[in-house]
């Protein structure tokens, strides 16, 4: 048994209480041994964390990282013309290369901000794979599928390999897949319905886009005469092990649905606030009992991926939904970085306890903006940032030391997107 | 003639634009001489700005500091609560010894992140002016003036005080002062109307909160039967070097007497929307030609001091509040923390150019979540934090280099501030 010990730090346990404590990790099975004060370890690898908090790693619970390359590409637009005279037109260029650079570029900076798991929708998911394999991080792939606008070929090739990904691109226990359309209101009616049905089969969860602006929700409601939630239930949606993206337009009856089938929702509060897309209504989420999860969303609608960001964005945000200041508190979006992204992606990890997979981040306390120490949930929601990251963690593997990046290449990947990033434009200009 | 040189970077200018320039800089006078490409200096004083941008210092327009000290005491309540029930009780015990560490404090964090001024609204304010001197930034201080609720005297007492504060605190061409009414609602009309002829004596401008939830808007409402920019007009504010707090709940005929008095308004969103107040109109008053700064507030309604958060919020929820995603772009937030502070708080600071004060930071472009750079005023506004700033620079003197503070013992202040604020919640409880 090889084993990591992070000595001399601060724990934050799985019920937001915090105290002084080691935690001993098992590195051949990448697993949580002991979490104690008086554990007196001699690991054979060792974190130092004097003055610092050791979190659970945390997880984006959904993004589309090689959007990277389109960091500040286009900003200040509504989601549909951003989408179709931006977004889609310059993601119609990317190559495959250009895609695990980008990939490499957003785990670069994840890991650096204490992030360890994600789950991304993407494109060129065995480039993706492969990068996240190198890099030692968790995620759950998967290849996001738009049928609509296509022609039948077209429309049956993106669906197979929606559930040739979902297949065959796990071959590691940090890799795990889902079949995801790309959302209720860019796939048809028949092809989430075979969607669904095929996910069952090869038993992956289904993850996509729901309700995320008004325009998503009110041809459905034409169409089909009921709410997009139930409609998607009608067609096979919202198994436990399911998840979606955004949910900002969701009525009670839809939350209730969601609440009793156990589907997770990942609230991504930035890019809802950057795409002008509302305000999700994540306390009576929390209320009625829904798995609420966290995440960036793409790069370009954000514009980073620090989950630190984003549960502040989310207590910010929260409050005035709710137009109530105790609403959204700081523990509850801890919670929902962690525990709640781990149970909407269907991750082990989010919580700190022997048996628990040990991917975890050591944040330095020694910082003015961190002082004093009356409340540190409070200081992770409200005043860390990902640069307050020292180490990072990811199945017993140290994947950042001292702020040195030891599983990717930065400033190789950073030159590489650099010079990607301006040959896209170009072609696509 | 010493110089300072700030050599091989890229600088922001005032029309937003980004090039490659170098900096000079007479430490002598505190002003910038020279922002070209082709200086080719040798100044006595260098620092490397290779893969980095020179920005102007960002400007705090509208804080509480010393409250530093209360960062995480009390999150997540309403403002009405939070203050009488947490805030104004443990405020009671400050010492001025405790607002000189918690000033200190909160400089450190400022000068960390960027900021090189800023405007504090607290007391003890003779302490607080030493430590600014000290520190080397740019600020202007006054004496918060409450009088609805006290006695005679104790009204009395208090006005003087902040008269005093206003007239003699000055005593450095970095520190100036303003008369600082705490709010319409906690000052009583005749101690308004006095305070605001007082000022026009000394020749300061007035600083005071104004609208920052509906509380403070509907009982003036009801009692003047005006709207409260129009009580307050005819209480003898709003010249056009007075500039107000928050001004979340204006209505169109109070953003026009603004925007023809030419007052500021310090934009707070961070704690507008922690403290559920409310979204401010600001694309509205931008349209309106409202001169809009950007400020944190008190750390306690944050919980940080970094001036990069605040644009990222600044946009986000401006976007959300106008319901339309090109809103508060970003160079309109960039703008607001610079040009758009600076004129708010009347400094002359605020935009990188020849005889300008040299009041800049120097952020490092070498991080994955700034990569690539289509946009760099886009990654100021959304990507970047107070974590990015390698050097800053306030009236031609270094603050920072290499992210070591120079005018501040950070860690005797940090080891202070834990102590004084652990001594402060047991004198409280």
């Amino acid at each position: 048994m090889t084993t990591l010990g992070i000595t001399d730090g601060n724990v934050l346990h799985p019920d937001m209480s915090v105290s002084e404590a080691d935690v001993l990790i098992d590195q051949s099975t990448g697993e949580i041994i002991d979490v104690d004060r008086e554990i007196g370890m001699s690991g054979d690898e060792q974190l130092d964390a004097t003055d610092s908090l050791v979190i659970p790693g945390l997880i984006n619970a959904h993004t589309h990282l090689a959007m990277t390359l389109l960091r500040g590409y286009a900003d200040d637009k509504p989601l549909e013309t951003w989408l179709r005279e931006d977004i889609w037109p310059i993601e119609s260029e990317l190559t495959p290369e250009d895609v695990r650079v980008g990939t490499q570029l957003g785990m670069a900076e994840m890991i650096r901000s204490g992030t360890t798991g994600f789950t991304d929708m993407y494109f060129y998911v065995p480039e993706i794979a492969a990068a996240v394999e190198a890099a030692g991080m968790r995620a759950r792939l998967g290849h996001g599928v738009v049928t609509v606008g296509k022609a039948d070929a077209a429309v049956e090739a993106d669906i197979e390999e929606g559930l040739r990904v979902a297949r065959d691109v796990a071959d590691s226990d940090r890799i795990s897949t889902a079949v995801m359309p790309h959302s209720l209101t860019t796939v048809s009616e028949s092809s989430l319905s075979e969607m669904a049905a095929r996910a069952r089969d090869i038993g992956v969860p289904i993850h996509t886009h729901v309700n995320e602006t008004k325009d998503e929700v009110e041809p459905i409601v034409e169409e089909q005469g009921v709410r997009p939630v139930e409609y998607a239930r009608s067609c096979g949606l919202f198994h436990s092990e399911d998840y979606i993206a955004h949910g900002v337009h969701l009525n009670t009856s839809e939350i209730d649905i969601l609440a009793e089938t156990g589907a997770g929702v990942v609230h991504c509060p930035a890019s809802n606030m950057k795409l002008a897309s509302g305000m999700a209504p994540v306390q009576a989420m929390l209320d009625a009992g829904v798995t609420v999860g966290l995440g960036t969303d793409g790069v370009a609608a954000n514009n980073d991926l620090d989950m630190f960001g984003e549960m502040r964005d989310a207590a910010m945000v929260g409050k005035i939904a709710a137009d109530d200041a105790s609403a959204v508190a700081a523990p509850d979006v801890v919670r929902m970085a962690t525990q709640g992204s781990a149970d909407c992606v269907g991750f082990e990890s989010g919580q700190i306890e022997p048996g628990a997979p040990a991917d975890l981040a050591v944040l330095d306390l020694d910082r003015p903006h961190l002082t004093p120490a009356h409340d540190l949930v409070s200081h992770l929601a409200y005043a860390a940032t990902g640069a307050d990251v020292r180490h990072t963690v990811c199945d017993g593997r140290v994947l950042m030391r001292e702020r040195e990046l030891l599983t990717i290449d930065a400033a190789t990947v950073r030159a590489e997107a650099a010079t990607r990033a301006a040959d896209l434009v170009a072609r696509a200009e």
